[in-house]
């Protein structure tokens, strides 16, 4: 069966910096757990202005990677 | 890295009581598993008339915590 | 408690047949690691023209199962 | 043809008490009519302040049933 | 019981003149069938070019009403 | 007035065979209190895995047909 | 600081003469204390059937100005 | 002109009893400075666990009103 | 082959007078490039309070036309 | 400048046999003058009941390819 | 009563620099009159070419605070 | 007649930078075959991890233009 299965979390990456810092925060610590990440779909952009002077990123993906490679 | 990382999870819980009581099942089950559920956002709220002689309250959350909090 | 709890995963099966056949995959590739499959509901069809001579679909769908059922 | 069919037809309950009770008369009421209602899908949960002290709550939901099951 | 109950359906009113006269057609229409009609909530405004000149309205509306007034 | 009405009902087709069987499933099964159905709007595609060995079909779909075409 | 910030209200236009009607009546209500409303967004066209003896139209709008425009 | 305004507000009630009790909780505050309050849409259904030992309920309401009613 | 295809493209049509002088305005204009446009869905409905002392109003619609006609 | 750019259109294809026919005849007549097709994104499953004895399916597509290929 | 109540406004930030920036100049210019903003919800990016060389950013946010804390 | 008439396309812009900077790339490309683009409405921010060492943005794009200005 050469179909491929792959499956979505939904992950939500922080950042005090930018929305993509927060992408690439979120990448990095789902990168411990799953190899072989594929893709990302960005779902909600939101953010608190409690703990910084600016606004901290609070950005939720979905990522996609495949199932059992190997 | 100071910046946290949050996953959501999708549960399903389900009350012949309330849509409160079938978000606390939710949260209990959930929190077998998982340590330091932090928050929770109501997907959807359904259920059936079958089983019982009013409605079973099926609610599903999508249900928030850190990654690796140790 | 009698109360049952459920959870949702996403799974995105894939086919170049037919949608029912990439259901079917996400079905048997989930099957593998998770007992007691019970409904999915489908959340995207999509797809690409690069790899084969006709579409290769990609399913996308949320796939619910019961909780700790022993 | 051992396939069903059903139909979901969109009523809206109503009740001063709670969430709850306005899903109660909107199944009580819909059951008089009806046989066999199987399920619900809350639509929308609204209501006004105008006719009581507190708030009187309008839930709409599909509610779903097997045609001719006889 | 003082608690009322309301169903909703589902009507597509036309019209070559407006969309508010397409409004008025699908009410005038559903009321040869149901009394006390209440209110409506448009979901889809579409129409076609091909029959006449200018644009054929089609409005589809949620019509409500209240259950068994009587 | 030449101007035409339009109902949708809202049917859910049911086959383990494919989604265009659970839609004609549907039709069918409409077909035999409603004369003139004139198109279809897939609402949701879902299914249960409980019954079968494979996928159980479940196509919601809103129907519609013309209001007392006679 | 040459950027310009803007704030979007929600506010129902009611008429029963026309969508545009209500549109411009929830202008001129809310010009009233508003200056320099700039622009508006439909949300929702609904209404009821009970006061008049035709529709009551009731238009949702968002409707944006700039702050502290002097 | 006797056609009438009306504004939305969005509001967020809490409560760690009920998902009633945080709507009631907004009405209350809400009326504190705003009066003839007339209906609510529910929005959003969310909450912690942070704080106590069950969920906090965060319920974000839309909340209309007339304009100048005097 | 007998199927036909069809494309939708998204055309804005504006107009100080009235909503379906919009949709006109846009009918008349993208039937310049193109013949047979079939149908069209309207996708939203906005405007601006600047130029004009009246709302402007700008209509967005799928325009749906069959390819290669001829 | 090694950043690619890709236009997306909508299509809808029509088959009586299948949704994935429709699919194939949507992607054949855009072949004809597009190349390069990359993906698709089903918006939308609709059809009529009115030319023939069974379903003719229309489905609608956003079909992705590169910008100037060349 | 130690609930709180939240109150949401929503605002148009805007920048010619990045997203981020429109984010922070919504947050400046909405505290110059709203103490304790604490959190904010992306709605929608969108812009213009017109005023200048390279897009000007247009963020609507709901931005959230605490009613009358003191 | 002074009504102007505009066109909405879906461009994709890419890049290994930033969302920003994958609006830039869109607008720079789309701006080789037509002119006078106006405005840009963000539908979709989705990339991938596969050809780079951090994420590639694709980001989704309406743009609008005016018909035959000339």
């Amino acid at each position: 069966m050469p179909d491929k299965t792959y499956k979505k979390i939904e992950i939500v990456g922080v950042s005090d910096e930018s929305i993509e810092k927060a992408i690439e925060n979120a990448h990095t610590k789902a990168s411990q757990s799953i190899h072989n990440l594929r893709w990302f779909e960005v779902q909600e952009i939101r953010g608190n202005f409690v703990e910084l002077d600016k606004p901290l990123y609070q950005v939720t993906l979905k990522v996609g990677f495949r199932l059992d490679e190997n």
